[in-house]
């Protein structure tokens, strides 16, 4: 009993003495661009935004896209808006099993030498030649809260979450800009692994 | 690059300094009890090993079973033997999500208050009304290796694994018997979140 005490109490300290993150999980999507938008859906055609997300000014789209691979497709796959320099899709390690793609852990945006897939719209079909990634863990990170706990862009950090299924994700890197609202995103086969729920914090170990 | 060597220099000291288990990632599986391999494949029929498995005795059989859930099936699950206890199905989170059970995550053998499937063989049908598991991430541990480390049965520990995905697995329960072979298992969710690869190593941290 008085183990559980102390258990109790040094979770509670650790809580209390690391700064807090709100942890997201992202499933797969993907972002096209404005030339692939055109080829996709229809030339000049707007991208519809449902709902916005977390991070200011994204949101996904009613616009679907089918996505397909060696071995498999996923036939209407979300689009997260509006429009990016270059189109990509971020699947989980397990959706890319599914699809027959392997793609490498990267940053968003950093797509040099990735696989491609096929993509398929109402309007038209394009074969991207790059594009496909795991997400790397990340956390998007408003410069105030940077400044409030010491922290600086691209630092690599330790993320701890408490559940029955408890982790402490390693290697997740510090995105900062004054664009992003700071939340810690992960990917489908990460929340599964840390039990994770809507609105779980992690504690940002340095 | 002095950052590089110091974090180096951590990381190979930290790796020197803690006992070393092998991780294991096990997917989706069965195993029967002697009353349901009766139903299922036909009265007194024995199960067919194919390949040994880590742990000493148990193998997987020839014989697959057909495992369905109100949302969806899996046509050929595995059966690892020889026969239990009790039926027992382990799913990772993603499979349950994919067969629509809701099971809890339970170390092998607590089965009580845990949903049911139906599972479907050569012979015939059975409707398990308990059974399904996500698997507890635990360390087989011969008590070998336990008195070398200063670990005993039932204790929890945490277990960090290095990779681009690097992650700390904390609530880790280590399973004593001398019958174990010492493995760390962990399931495909949890496999794909840290970047596991066979013959993966861990440090497990007390």
């Amino acid at each position: 009993m008085s183990d559980v005490i102390d258990r109790l109490h040094d979770t509670v300290r650790f809580r209390l003495s690391h700064p807090l993150v709100q942890l997201e999980a992202s499933g797969r999507h993907l972002h096209l661009s404005r030339a692939d938008a055109d080829r996709l859906l229809g030339p000049g055609v707007s991208l519809t935004p449902v709902n916005d997300l977390s991070q200011p000014g994204q949101f996904t789209c009613a616009e679907r896209i089918k996505v397909t691979g060696p071995k498999g497709e996923f036939p209407a796959l979300v689009i997260i808006g509006p429009e990016r320099r270059e189109s990509q899709v971020e699947l989980s390690a397990t959706d890319a099993l599914f699809l027959g793609v392997k793609p490498p852990l990267r940053l968003s945006g950093d797509l040099a030498g990735t696989p491609g897939v096929r993509l398929t719209g109402p309007a038209g079909s394009v074969d991207l030649d790059h594009g496909v990634i795991i997400a790397q863990r990340h956390i998007h990170m408003h410069p105030n809260y940077a400044t409030r706990h010491g922290l600086r862009d691209r630092q690599v950090v330790s993320v701890r979450v408490w559940s029955q299924r408890g982790v402490t994700f390693n290697n997740v890197i510090v995105r900062l800009s004054p664009d992003f609202a700071t939340y810690m995103h992960i990917d489908y086969d990460e929340a599964n692994a840390c039990g994770f729920r809507k609105g779980m914090l992690g504690s940002v170990i340095v």
